[in-house]
């Protein structure tokens, strides 16, 4: 596959090249986007239905990103550099110094719901970059002139250094890009059964590669019940709000709500989201999916319809009659309400939750004492929780973590969203009693990248 | 399986517990094992007849092993705070606090070529603890009753904390620990066929985890034709005894070379190789493996014996008739040379070669302009890369890197030894805009376990 092959060629030389340099290079890329904005919008809306503010925000956020993983401080080399010590126990150690390098061409499957920041040019791009690896995404069927015009002002922006980005489209050519020899590693946005299916080629490749893939979440939210009975009015409007932004086609959309069994908070729920105007989803097949998956949900014995769509959904069942199957993904603006007598209760069914990006609980300052009780259950089984506010905002920044246990990803340890998402394409080389003058920029003690370094 | 089940139930109080307490348990254990050393070298030698002197020295390394990585900076918890930024671009952030916690119990398969530095109190059990996994350990066959006798130590130097460990025996009961849900992680030192089987059940759980997998390595040294005609005597003694220590049964072990066609290296290894006394094998299972490995090795085209055996073999074979199976592993003290006529003419060998732990070169101050265009291909295939000596020493430090591309590893990011090898078994989770003093201790602004802070 020529983008491959020509990944390959260049991965070396991107891999050896400045930090300086390459955030030279993609901040260009940065720029050209934006100044494509407003073309780029133009079809973006035309293939995603996600209107022009949305998309003016979203093109923002994917320059500042690819800006802001470019400019890292190159802590991520994670320098260690071991003195030589004869006498060191157990025995005498040589000079050691450690670096992380990148890992080779990186595979990105772009996801459908954010045609900007978790595609072509999104965070799994931006950050392998940044790690110094060329990429390949294969495109996502959903906005494909989008994919290709991207595609073509990142590689005039690119110049000389064109080789390390490549698009490819197709679901086979995707699955055979994936079992190419060359690529490194792979990154993946999407839903539980492709991610799963990708991941498992991945694993039975003759030379098996990490997949880092973020794939379902139902994003529990945990109302306690103080909260509830004194904050209920704006706990439902912000509840609704973020259950429907951008149709709840978020990975981080709230689609599971512990909340009381009495108490006005389910009511004021479903009236506000009975004034919020339907809204489109990115495409029929996403379309059909939901309200398919919103059938399951609501066939669930003891399972009660509140708001019964044709929009958004509200859902609500007994904790008593809590089964696995209500904390499955349904992809869209759907909310089920678990209500439960006493809190207490409801520990047995947060422990077992399956793997969640975020879990988020809402409780007034004299509930602490119930929440620091569920806190290990919810860190347990999540990759953020949050005190108040709503999931769907994912900041870029250092402290983000966007993953958790499976489902919510395949790599636990690993985040997509935030400057830590570029370790994922990173590899660690030690370089024992090597030549001061042939060592790596990042290894040499005149520090020539000036990145950090930690002698012992 | 009742070991997983107890290290189940007491994962969260050992994650949360004080480095400083974790340090002080581990150091328990390191002590007993010190304190019980002569009767526990006995029965290591009567198990792996690897000889009093070298299990001596073991565990001198296994319990200065635990006493270090217990004794971290606490810089794994890799704690980043981000202070609430309303102006941050492209929208106002909250505040998010994110460090690595214990990704639960770990699943450790012990080697059978260091009953303690790679068993039952290793390296692995070693750096899980640091992170705050309880470890159940799946014995090696090959010294089932020290295994036991670890074990026993261990349990009673724990006191309170004896469910942070467990062992288990035999390898369906193995198989079936991978497939307990309880368990979070896994990590593997042995055969390639062996540790490829046990990640593709990891990979095919309902829930998959990530399998730290260590397999196969034949650790290339390449000397070049100055080092070859200058230093030939000392290289030559220095690649036999690296070849034969412990008797080659080390993932470290150089088994191929490349050196010059014409030149007395060859002849001088040879010698010394004759020289060397037979050493036992750990079992005979490894013997006749060895025998098989070196007869298929033996039948490639090309191939001459240098050295027939019974003891450490030589062969060597011209580089134009380099085939990918002369870089099979055969697990012992056999060497096969590669020999060469132009340096250049090794590259597109060397640069595809399967992954690596180590590769060595040996030159002259001279020929430094040689080894720097040889340098990106090495690094490219191997985690350790050293100039001068041999790779059968690995230091336990902060800068080690054992660990490879595959089939050196099955996880390229990692490595088995050294304190980085605690990230193996960590989990990010961000809290955002939790209070203060429900916040986990590494999160504090007052931190009290005194850890690494990096604010932004």
């Amino acid at each position: 596959m020529k983008e491959i092959e020509r990944a390959a060629e260049i991965a070396g030389a991107w891999a050896a090249v400045s930090p300086t340099t390459r955030a030279e290079v993609i901040t260009k890329v940065a720029d050209a986007l934006d100044a494509a904005g407003p073309s780029l919008i133009e079809i973006a809306d035309a293939e995603t239905r996600l209107g022009t503010a949305r998309l003016t925000g979203e093109l923002a956020r994917t320059t500042f990103q690819l800006r802001l993983l470019a400019a890292g401080s190159g802590s991520f080399y994670d320098v260690r550099i071991d003195r030589a010590d004869p006498s060191w126990p157990p025995g005498p150690r040589p000079e050691l110094r450690r670096y992380r390098t990148a890992v080779g061409p990186v595979l990105v499957f772009a996801a459908s719901n954010f045609p900007f920041a978790f595609s072509v040019a999104g965070g799994d791009t931006a950050s392998a970059w940044a790690a110094g690896c060329p990429v390949v995404v294969k495109a996502h069927p959903g906005h494909p002139e989008l994919s290709r015009r991207t595609a073509a002002i990142i590689e005039e922006a690119l110049g000389p250094w064109g080789a390390v980005f490549g698009l490819v489209e197709g679901e086979a050519v995707g699955v055979e890009a994936l079992r190419h020899p060359a690529i490194a590693a792979a990154a993946f946005t999407g839903s539980v059964t492709g991610g799963l299916a990708l991941a498992r080629i991945a694993a039975e490749r003759p030379v098996p590669i990490p997949f880092h893939g973020e794939l379902g979440s139902v994003n529990p939210v945990i109302v306690l019940p103080g909260a509830a009975r004194e904050r209920a009015e704006e706990l439902a409007a912000g509840y609704a709000g973020s259950l429907t932004l951008g149709n709840g086609q978020f990975c981080t959309n709230p689609g599971l709500v512990f909340a009381p069994s009495s108490g006005p908070f389910v009511d004021l729920v479903a009236e506000r989201l009975r004034e919020i105007p339907d809204a489109p989803f990115l495409n029929d097949r996403i379309e059909s999916g939901f309200h398919a998956g919103a059938e399951r949900l609501a066939g669930i014995p003891g399972m009660r319809e509140v708001v019964p769509g044709p929009g958004a959904r509200l859902l609500e069942i007994d904790l008593a009659d809590f089964v696995p199957d209500v904390a499955e993904e349904c992809f869209g603006p759907l909310g089920v309400v678990v209500r439960y007598s006493r809190l207490s209760d409801a520990l047995p069914v947060l422990s077992a939750l399956p793997g969640q990006l975020t879990t988020t609980v809402h409780a007034l300052p004299e509930e602490a004492s119930e929440v620091e009780a569920l806190r290990p259950v919810l860190a347990d089984r999540s990759g953020r929780i949050l005190w108040g506010g709503w999931p769907t905002g994912v900041a870029v920044t250092a402290a983000m973590q966007h993953g958790g246990p499976f489902p919510a990803t395949t790599s636990p340890a690993s985040t997509s969203v935030g400057t830590a998402a570029v370790e994922r394409f990173l590899r660690p080389v030690s370089y024992q009693d090597w030549p001061s003058d042939l060592l790596p920029e990042p290894l040499r003690d005149d520090n020539p990248w000036d990145v950090p370094q930690h002698f012992s």
